[in-house]
Formats: structure tokens, C-alpha cells, sequence
């Protein structure tokens, strides 16, 4: 390898910021680390001079010790290193690091360049509004549930939920391509379902399928869904991938509003200490990625979390990111209808309410439970 | 829904064992609702009777409490659960339960039907001895970098590297399609970079190009690879999605070998009490996706880990899973040419050593590195 490496960056960098436990001193000599783990990993000492010694690795813009003991460090990169590719970009904010305890990337800002190049969600909160035709309340979904029922069943159970006016129905996430619902006919009763239901209504309820799929099959999925006449897409992307929801939101031939699920992304933000904050995690990749909803788990349902962390999640749902459109924050994992004042104080007007297993505990007459929640919602206006 | 449902399960069931923080109640209560979580995902008591509420919930086969006051319980799913997809199956053994601190899934055992529907790595330990030319001792792996070097330059290295007889000579997994060096360039001149090495010294060094790319570009990038004379794929499961695994081993079309990287999944393995053991993330998941190779963070490098995770994830490439042949661990991280009796000393022979930067801070002539580094490992035979 040469000496002096004649590397012509452009100079724009866009930055991301770690809270990173240790002391000053331990803490800017892991920034140092990682500046070098997320681009070149490569001795510094040993890097051709030039372009790449002076441009590739990242810099540490800012250091801020905080009371608890750790730092936060704003910590930027070339746009070079991070090309087109949101999975290149994932990797050089969070690659590597990610096996190092003691580090969490809190957010990160991209830069003009890279605003650019990826446009995000294709309908946003706007665009979710018009669609189910609810101007202001907030949204309601549930979940198809539980596994084992066979598609007719689903389909007859879509149909009962949309009688009721919930607008949001869509499939459990464990519900794929099972033999005790084939994907494919599970669709198409429950597109029916719903669809009968509005006819009744005049509501504008919608199914919601999964389309967690085989890579080679995701997409194939999707154009199914929309072409069964599904109102938009669930998909869990820490098992499908998360650029598949990049491919999904960018498809002018699917073309439906995407929400994600969180299943099996959880090793992220378990910790406060390791892995991606809520903020940047669900509110700011999502949104990323180009999903108009997202699902996480709430404080106070069946899961061990806190409430500083889901308001943080629906604050990186909108504030901004590039020029990308604001998406919905869905809290859920075991709420019930008698929380949903608590929830609209907290959340606002601009949520999607996800009721599941609730929806079943109201009553045993799911149009009577659904028409029941749709009632509290409406309250709220 | 009925109250009673006529569900016809076959009664074959899988097992995954959770490592639960806790006293023997609490634990004993978690893991209740580990069952529910994983598939029905709704109130026990409002299930319809029958089929159902007796056989889709998971269920406790045993229960071990611990010396360090966690306990050990194994979990039995119905096989229909989890289809014949690789992401339900993984769903169901980790989705949602991913979320809740104090569950940590340590490994997990197939059934007969599970075995059968994933075939797992097409080369493992001995198609890789085979393909490479090593009959008994340990392979050797490097990476190109730093990130910045053009193509041009990146296929220049990579002789060189082939010249001294690295056997196997990948991409760094920062290595995308950026301006800097794009991919099928990069990949043209570094196939011809070691096979123009190879016809010198008679060796069976191979190119290793990183196919972690858009989802809609991936395969293609893997057929690019394999036209152009690439003798393996090297891929980030984490950010490409664990799928996108099982469908390059699958595609006779590609039909080459494959290394994963760790980037991005650390989330997954940092944390000693919530997670997913390095045994069986590493170790049976790889496997399962269809790798032949797992690239790790061995201790004592630039990264925090620690010795006993190590060996177990050596222990997962080799130990019974369904009918899957062994896979390569490959320890790396921050390794260097002096460490070689020591991995040796751990591993045996049945390991891939890598040693990236380290090569380069050997010598600055890589040739002449990358000849010593073969000389250590040809010692050992």
C-alpha cells in the first residue's frame, strides 16, 4: 500500500452520539476506538496517509460527561463510508460496536446528502389519517388471535372486530405461513371479512396482514396482500431484515402504509447500558426504513419497561430527521381499553391505541368490545 | 370464536431452554408466560377449549434452578407453530420474549420434522477443507481494508495476500457498494488478484466478496460473485436479516460457501442475562441459517468478551443439531499472528483463524506477512 493515499472526500459527515459508560478518561479512549471499529478498523498508526489517516475514521465532535458516570459523544462520519445503502449506513453507526458492553447509541442526524437518499415513510401520519378516513382521534388496532385458528376463523373474527369500528385489524405477528392458516387464504377471508363489515358500516376498517416472510418470498407476500385488497402491511423486521422495509415502502407496485412489529429486536433496548436507545431504535430507524406506524411494547402491559422510554419513542417518531414524514408510535403488549385516557394523556391525539388479547378480556362479543373501545376513543374526539 | 375448537395438532414438539432471573416462583411465573407470550399471545382463560388451549401454548418440560439464583427451564412448542419457516421458528423461540429483561435463551433442540425442513450449511467443515485445498490444518482468513483504498487497490492487496497463501481472503464487512471501491469492480479485481496469485504458487487462495446489500440487490450480488469466480460469501446476518442465509446456501444457482459476520447482533450477546447465549447464537443459529463458517469476537482482542464464551460457541459449531453438518468457528476481533499457538492450544485444528489488521501490523510488506502467518499455522500441521 502506498504512503500517501490520494482519497478525495467531499467533507460532508453526518454524526451520531453514544452514551458510554467509564469515565472521562476511559470513556474518550472508546470513543477513540470506535471512531476507528465503525469505518477503516484498521491501526490508526498504520493507515496510508492522506485521505484516508485524515478523512475515513470517525471524529469525535463533542464530549459531555454526565452526572450518572458516563459520557455522551457526538462522534462523525464521512457520507463516503456510509455509500446508499441503509445497511451500510446501520452498520457504520452501530456495526461493530454492538459487541462492545458499554456503549448505546442514542440517535443520530444525518446529513443533507444522505436526507436524500432515502426518502422513509411513504404515508406518514397524514397520509394513515386519510387512508382509514380518521381525521383526528387517535387510531385504533388490534390483533388476529390466537395462533391455531384456521383462517376461516380469522376471517369470521376480521369480520366481527370491523363490525365493531376498529380500524386497524391486523394479524397476530406469530401468524406466517402455518399449515393451520396458510397465509394466502388467511388473506383473502379476512380482506373479505373486513370488507363486508365496511359495506355494513360504512366504516373504513382495514386488514393488516404479516408479511414476516422467506426472503424470497417477502415481497411476492406483499403484492398478494395488495392485490387481495389488504389496507396495509405488518412485518417484523428484526427477523426479516430492515432493509426489507426499505423495499416494501419504496415498491410503487405495493404501495400500502407499513407498520413494524418488535418481536425478536428486543436484545436492542433491554439494556440501558448496551444496544440502541428507543429513541433512535423504534422512533428514528423505523421511520429510516420507510414504516408509517410502529409498535412497542408500552409500560404497564405485560412487559418490564418504563415510561420516560416510550415517551422518548413517540418524541423520535416526529421531531425531525431529514425531511422525512412523522410516523405513529402503536403502544401495546397488553393494553386494555380502560387505559386509554392514560394513554391519550400521555400520547395525544397522534397514537395508534393497540388493544389484543384486551379486546377478547372486555367481552366475549368482540363487535361489543370493539364498538366499546371505538366509543372511549371517540370520547377523546 | 367456538368454545370449544377441534384443532388436530400431530403432538411432535421442539424445545428451547431460557436461563430466567429470579427466585424459583418468580421464575416458575415467567416462564408461564413465556408459554403464552411465544404463541397464543393471549389470555390462558379466554383460549377456546380443545385443540387450542391444550396444545398451541408452549409448555414447561423442566425447571433447574440455578447456584447464581437464575433458573433453567425448557419449553416445549408444537411444531405447527413454527411452520416450516426459519423466521417463525425463530420467532416462536425468541420473538416477543426478546423484550422482557431477566430471559435469556441458551440453546435449542429440533424435532425430527424440524430437522428435516431446514438442510442447514450445503459445505460445512469438510466441503470448506475441500474446496480451500486444507486437508488438516487450521485455514487461514484475512480481511481487506482500510475502507478508502479503490478497487484497484483493494486487488492489488489481495494478490499479495494470495501470493504469501492466505487460503481464504474476504471482504472487510465495511465494504459495501460505495463510491469508494464498488462492489462488482472491487470483486472483478480481487477474483483476479488471487487467481493471477494462485497461478504462481500453486495455491487455493479465494476471494471472499461481503453481499450484506439492499434487500432487492442481494442475490444478484451473490450470482455477480459467483460468475466472477468468488470462492465464497461473506454476509451480516444481522443487518441483512437470517434469512437472506438460508436462501443463498439453498440457491444451487450461487452454491457457494458462506461466513457470517457478527456486526450489528452484539445486541444479541452482550448482556449476560438477557439475549441469546453465544452458544446457541453463534453456534446453532448460524448453523440452522446454512452458514459453513461463524465469525465471533475472541477474547483477549479489542473487544470485551470473555474465554468461556468462546469455547462454547466452538462447542455449538460441532455439537448434534438435527442432521447439520459442523460448521468453521472463525475467532477474530483484534487476533494477531503471536496468538496462533494459543487458539490452536483452544480450538484444534478445526478453526478458521482470522487476522486482519494484525497481518498488516506484522510486516508492511503483506506478502511477506501473510507468509509468516502461513508458516505459524503450518507448524501446528
Amino acid at each position: 500500500m502506498e504512503e500517501s493515499y490520494p482519497l478525495d472526500l467531499s467533507g460532508e459527515r453526518f454524526t451520531a452520539t453514544y452514551r458510554i459508560v467509564g469515565n472521562a478518561e476511559e470513556a474518550m479512549s472508546k470513543a477513540g476506538d470506535i471512531c476507528i471499529e465503525q469505518t477503516v478498523e484498521f491501526p490508526g498508526d498504520l493507515l496510508p496517509k492522506g485521505g484516508i489517516a485524515d478523512g475515513m475514521p470517525g471524529r469525535i465532535e463533542s464530549f459531555a460527561p454526565l452526572a450518572d458516570g458516563r459520557s455522551d459523544v457526538i462522534i462523525s462520519y464521512p457520507v463516503e463510508a456510509a455509500g446508499r445503502e441503509l445497511l451500510q449506513l446501520l452498520n457504520v453507526l452501530y456495526g461493530n460496536i454492538s459487541m462492545e458492553p458499554g456503549v448505546r447509541l442514542q440517535r443520530f442526524d444525518l446529513s443533507p446528502t444522505l436526507s436524500k437518499i432515502w426518502r422513509g415513510p411513504r404515508f406518514g401520519r397524514d397520509g394513515l389519517r386519510r387512508l382509514f378516513d380518521v381525521p383526528t382521534r387517535p387510531l385504533l388496532c388490534t390483533a388476529l388471535k390466537p395462533m391455531g385458528l384456521s383462517a376461516a376463523e380469522l376471517g369470521k373474527m376480521a369480520h366481527q372486530i370491523a363490525l365493531g369500528g376498529i380500524d386497524m385489524i391486523k394479524d397476530d405477528h406469530g401468524l406466517a405461513d402455518q399449515a393451520l392458516s396458510p397465509y394466502k387464504e388467511r388473506v383473502q377471508r379476512c380482506c373479505e371479512g373486513v370488507l363486508a363489515a365496511n359495506q355494513k358500516t360504512g366504516y373504513h376498517c382495514g386488514y393488516i396482514p404479516n408479511v414476516t416472510a422467506p426472503f424470497d418470498q417477502l415481497m411476492e407476500r406483499a403484492v398478494f396482500a395488495k392485490k387481495s385488497g389488504a389496507a396495509a402491511l405488518v412485518i417484523t423486521p428484526a427477523l426479516a431484515g430492515w432493509d426489507a422495509v426499505r423495499c416494501l415502502a419504496d415498491s410503487d407496485e405495493i404501495g400500502l402504509p407499513i407498520l413494524c412489529h418488535p418481536a425478536y429486536g428486543g436484545s436492542y433496548i433491554t439494556s440501558p447500558t448496551n444496544g440502541i436507545a428507543p429513541y433512535a431504535f423504534y422512533g428514528q430507524m423505523t421511520r429510516l426504513m420507510g414504516a408509517d406506524a410502529v409498535i412497542f411494547i408500552n409500560w404497564g402491559g405485560r412487559f418490564s419497561v418504563n415510561r420516560a422510554d416510550c415517551i422518548d419513542i413517540a418524541r423520535g417518531t416526529e421531531e425531525p430527521l431529514g425531511t422525512m414524514k412523522s410516523i405513529f408510535p402503536v403502544p401495546g403488549g397488553g393494553m386494555t381499553i380502560g387505559r386509554v385516557d392514560e394513554l391519550y394523556k400521555v400520547y395525544g391525539k397522534e397514537v395508534i391505541i393497540l388493544v389484543g388479547g384486551g379486546l377478547h378480556r372486555q367481552s366475549r362479543n368482540v363487535t361489543e368490545a370493539s364498538r366499546y373501545f371505538r366509543s372511549m376513543v371517540e370520547k377523546i374526539g
